[in-house]
């Protein structure tokens, strides 16, 4: 698993990340992909996924695993903040 | 499992669902329990959930698994649309 099948989602049109998943699973042949979210693009990384698996890739790819965790740093005003991150680990289909 | 045992998070106080989690797990002594959250309200789940694990049950309870859906409804203007929806099971450690 290299990190080329990790995709970070942000604030890009959400359509830019599930053609990534697409292009990963279909012109890539990737057998797994991971979508990556911090903070509140939880919620989007989780659009992403549903939307690649039930629209796009339906019946060819399954939601393999999502783990949740947090991560804390220092904020512009130097204060120690905790963000969440989700990983979900897209896998194409035995 | 009964449905007791869900919290649903929304848009209520954020500390109002970490509290009611510790609650489950304390003076209720629930094995389970079932963070549910829709749309925006996804990431917020998340976040009780690191909360609760991390800071408030720190080696007591764990995230026992997670999984992710989405359904669809008709929004105001009778279009189709679909949310995504996680559930994040936390259970106390054997």
């Amino acid at each position: 698993m290299t990190a080329d099948n990790s995709i970070f989602v942000g604030n890009k049109p959400f359509m830019n990340y599930v053609t990534a998943v697409v292009m990963q699973f279909t012109t890539k042949h990737a057998k797994e992909v991971i979508l990556k979210g911090r903070g509140k693009f939880i919620s989007r990384a989780v659009d992403v996924a549903e939307v690649a698996c039930k629209r796009f890739l339906e019946g060819e790819i399954i939601v393999k695993g999502i783990t949740i965790d947090s991560e804390g740093f220092q904020n512009n005003e130097g204060k120690d903040v905790r963000v969440s991150i989700i990983e979900i680990v897209l896998a194409r289909k035995e």
